[in-house]
């Protein structure tokens, strides 16, 4: 049960180093590895292929521009792959975001916002997943929410 | 294990019944049922904070234009939701799209493609989510997606 | 006779506070508070319920992103919610105004434009909203409006 | 206690049709009238500047492309104004959208969504600002609410 | 013989001063003026119906945001007028492009690109206009035009 | 005294025509033509280089797409250039809107709407222009512009 | 000396054999077949793999949506890969535009307009690109050229 | 056989540059010259015209806002054209990228990405294209993309 966080730049590292911040938050074990979809195709295919027997639940995949690495490594593997725009120069992520979200149908890809958010997201999201069937990783979903509900509770003065 | 589809209005029911098609498929039980974020609130609150001690494991929601449904289900439950942008008239599900996948860092929406593409991915992922932990799922999947590679292979003429 | 400023973290403060310059220019008293709908939906459910007893008029929510909390706002009340979409980091604040606007019928919420020129006109147009039947504060408006007519027929010339 | 529902051509009327059906069931009086801003500016000022002095509360203004319409009749009166984008031909309203809602700080456009949802709640919300001191017209409004909200919880069932 | 260049406020100076600039460089006659559409909608139409007989041949008219001036100016005029979309803060002159270039038939801006490219441009244009009975600008175009190839032709190294 | 009317394709005259349409209305004399920027590049340099001394005082220019039409006619005259964006397929002129109105400092090109709406205002402007130096068309614009207000003032009733 | 035309599903056909009627007319040879990034991954490797030793010169390939082929195919050969971006259901294929064009630096794909032009000109330039040292193919060219540019100047009334 | 890099203005060099520095790397000769589809309209057809004879084998060229370079060069020469959209100030290359892409039939551009990383990759499309029958560029191109590859390889953790 890990979850695998692939980028395909080292320059995507202080997005998705959001989605590992989280998963240790919520103490869900995890690998990181750069993988291009488009100058290591073939790593790409063996990472995907490979995933499930190597203990990966869930792979989360960020990239930026015309981003193919999240539908990619969802057409090399059956396990849930969330993916995350990376922010792009030139457009703002809006390429990124509709080069992962509008996969053609019989190919998934779970897309979460464009940036650190959606990073840190997709990192709660597969910790949702796995909590489905962990009782231990969903105790700690739930405490997360709850102290980021109670933080606002308590501090509910904007000008503060 | 079920998936719970829920929907802003019945009109958007010929879009979201390609995921409860594709959960068929899958075989893979689901329950479908309209639940407005605007007009019933606290039925969508009663319904996501239910959901996980009614048996469900993932909760599909679809909405178009303002598009709250999804996000407002994950705000209310810890399980997993995913989110279908409906096509909507004047925007084309721009604006279903925009208000589904940018939330912000802390409540996750797995966000699939505009239309009935990603109502149909919707629930693949959904399967795909429950398949990490129930094999038999995982090998529905497996066939599921050994046909369609299939089809292509077995048909690689475009014209004919 | 008061108007309700909510926001969904206090990072929309340095935007929302021009909605409370505002209405103190215009004499219109109000309260502020940081209520999220993703973080804290049952908090905003009360908040909005509650709101008419407790001596609110109307009600300027402002968010960013996947900005649900004027629509939900509104679904919880009936007061006029008047939306203001916070500029947000990757699109601009795109997905705000899109998010709020673009509100299916049965529920309203009337929007302003994105940031703090959006923020100031929020809180304009709820003094507005009160003096309908406040001719105390039309009468501030009226004067407001005369001042800034007037700052400009003094000042004609553009280059000084 | 009148709303005024103006629009820059009879081809909007198709649209904002939907406002006055809106404020017949909420049984809120209302005038409707053609006001070009462009080819009519005088009537425009006109009917702006007397609104008030003829016993009119909130105007509803609604235009298509380079819309002007709302944030002129805005600058020409105190009284709050709505504004509804009307699906243009090329843009789908896009243009009307950011022409209503993106007033500049000073002068305020409470502004809905694109076409005939948009229309409706601007008769919903003009009713709501009217309610806030008609207690009669707050009534009509919660118990239209309240029928919408059980419409939805008496047909569950998207496929019926 | 005069262009009038209006614009909405003193902040959309640092842009509009392109256009007086390439009119002075065009020895064509000007006036400059703050004119704010919202805030000062009687000196608007005051300017436009009073400019013809005081001897302005082309409006240019820049604002930005919900650009109402430049349409405004030609509704209560007869004369070219010429539009120019300032860049606003969230959309970038989007908004103001769009506000300004999707005019209803009958009432016509002829519209230049969005910031100082677009004012510079305007001021081109209105002496283009004013050259189409007066040799003495057209022969001045015609060296300004001259001198820009020239400038090109002579200097055809990108990394000097 | 003539305005030339050229278009990238016969494909464009459904639009192009409302500008003759228009000129015919106010009695403006025109010629049209087909000019590809892209297919006729040498017969669009030598319409737009002898333009002026065959008596053309205005060029309307309409393409849709990777709209060069208006922009190169331009590059190859002083006269005013006037661009009409053609609706195009994909992107309902968009494309086309970008590709004429955003044009570098140094050569102008005045863009109307995407279009029937933006080719009537074509026709429209380029008589105004005209019309600053010929009285007897500026009183046709004069009478067609009284025409289009008393239309509306003596048929305000918008359900008639 | 070959063209290979690829596409993602045969519903792509109508859009792709553009580019195939186009080489026809060019009289340059070509294969086509149906390869799906997503679906059929291996099968989009060994294509691209092998394209250059079966005597492939040149890739087209079209897809919509979340398009990744061209940019996967040209991720698996040194040959020039061609992209047309196919349009679209919901975003017209402003998805489909984006997910080919913004290529990362390293991995090239030349991309053409959206939909069947962008298709026949894929055929065109992919000719183009072999008719660089294949002389007989740049008469052809050529000769379609001076045609297409004839057709212009032999009917030049856009009304006829 | 050599490509040809042209570009609208000296500002555009910091982004066609990276053609150049590709073509250093990969050992194809080039040259470069400012070319200004507006300001230098006959100095454009002359260069186009005149680059087969002249020994080039492939026109690059970058423009940014109405970019009308490409198109044009492509409508004078039959040699293949790449296109290069320079991020522009307002709209970051939304305008640039539109107007070389969206070509209509019968004059081809292959586009690539906005800004740097599109003018890296025409210069790499370039030399692919020259490499279909240069077997020693081609050889420079499988050593590049080699390289590329095994930099990923060598180094896959993204935090270090």
């Amino acid at each position: 049960m890990k979850v695998g966080i692939i980028m395909g730049s080292k320059s995507d590292w202080p997005t998705m180093q959001h989605a590992a911040d989280m998963l240790d938050l919520l103490k869900v074990p995890y690998e990181t590895k750069v993988v291009s979809a488009h100058r290591t195709p073939h790593l790409l295919a063996e990472y995907s292929e490979t995933a499930k027997e190597r203990g990966i639940s869930v792979i989360i995949a960020g990239a930026g521009g015309a981003a193919h690495l999240p539908g990619m490594a969802a057409a090399f593997t059956p396990l849930p792959v969330l993916g995350v725009p990376v922010q792009s120069k030139a457009l703002n992520g809006q390429d990124s975001l509709l080069s992962i979200v509008q996969m053609p149908k019989g190919i998934a890809v779970g897309t979460l916002a464009i940036g650190t958010a959606g990073a840190a997201n997709a990192g709660l999201l597969a910790a949702q997943i796995i909590g489905t069937h962990k009782p231990e990783i969903m105790a700690n979903i739930e405490a997360f929410r709850k102290e980021q509900t109670e933080t606002i509770l308590n501090n509910p003065n904007p000008a503060e």
